[in-house]
């Protein structure tokens, strides 16, 4: 698959938002052989959009459950919980739309690979998810990003303004999370946000047998 | 605590929604020492409002993980977790007003009582756990209607009027309950309502030594 100029997007109306923040703090971009292979299997990407939305949110409501004294959190968790619920819902119309039945499928990786590595220390553990979960939002956020092109390519170009409208969003999240990650230590979190960079990199970068939404480079 | 009459009620802009098909529904209404207790633990009974809120929220996501095939399911559950997930926003609102601090507090009896009688069948599970819904639904809604006028009485005329906008939240998320719940078995679900509404009078009118949102008389 060729990327397409941006030029040609943007004739189409779909204009990919910057994402400089996203862009410095990943320490890789997606390869380019998840991004053929994701166009190539979008029932996947889409099935699995929708499963991560939901954990997304759910995810949200165990933080809200476990850490009830921080008012930013509440607050700040349950607008996202909120919204990965509306685009839960967004995602599943788009599955009806094309015919493509919603079901569980086994997650990737990625996710529990990278929650193996939260602190054991009240504290620690605390910090690392909110980390992780800027680290997943920010995933998400440049592997939509890096979706558009390749759909606008094939004639996907409503699912590829779909994916330039959630992009915004997940940076938001990412944000978010960050935020809350500084706002609760006395502590610097850049090495503890280092180390789990390289460990998520390592993750996109490897061979991965599975392909999800976050998998690594397909085999 | 005399219950003010619905006239004067009225004169402070404050209407109880009917709920006649919640009367009709539930074997029994809140028992008075139930009110009397409530009224004097506003405390309680907004920190535990917050964490049924909370918990509502997470009940649905839960049924949309385990039920990913039923289309219907998947569209009520997505907006009654974003609908509760707002009423627990709005909760934090209010305890954060009074200098209340939220907080975990251990669950009463009420809710893990009732679904210690889910039938073990795939199908009776899962129906039970809609009428089980449906049922808890409907208590909220008949209480939040029983506190409104000692809450006008005593001067709580803001909350009385946030509960009375919560009644007809609540008599919807019942009514969509048992919606599903017709919908998703071709028995009459009657009987097995008439079981689980039993063991729920039960709860309601026996003695219970933990006061909650949901527990018993206090005692």
């Amino acid at each position: 698959m060729s990327v397409i100029e941006t030029s040609s997007i943007e004739t189409l109306g779909i204009e990919i938002p910057a994402i400089p923040e996203i862009d410095a703090f990943l320490l890789c971009v997606t390869p380019q052989a998840w991004v053929d292979y994701a166009l190539k299997n979008l029932d996947v990407v889409l099935i699995d959009h929708a499963l991560c939305e939901k954990k997304a949110a759910s995810t949200a409501i165990s933080l809200m459950h476990r850490y009830p004294q921080y008012d930013e959190l509440l607050d700040k968790m349950t607008a996202l919980a909120r919204e990965e619920l509306t685009h839960f819902k967004q995602v599943i119309n788009l599955l009806r739309e094309r015919g493509i039945t919603y079901q569980n499928i086994a997650p990737g990786r990625y996710a529990g690979k990278i929650f193996k590595h939260l602190r054991t220390s009240e504290l620690g553990h605390f910090i690392d998810a909110l980390i992780i979960g800027a680290i997943i939002e920010a995933r998400s956020c440049e592997r939509f990003a890096a979706l558009v092109p390749g759909l606008v390519t094939q004639g996907e170009v409503a699912l590829a303004g779909y994916y330039c409208s959630l992009i915004k969003a997940e940076a938001r999240h990412f944000e978010g999370y960050l935020y809350l990650a500084e706002l609760y230590t006395d502590e610097p979190i850049a090495p503890r946000v280092a180390s789990l960079l390289a460990i998520e990199q390592q993750l996109i970068q490897s061979p991965d047998t599975k392909f999800r939404f976050h998998s690594g480079v397909p085999c």
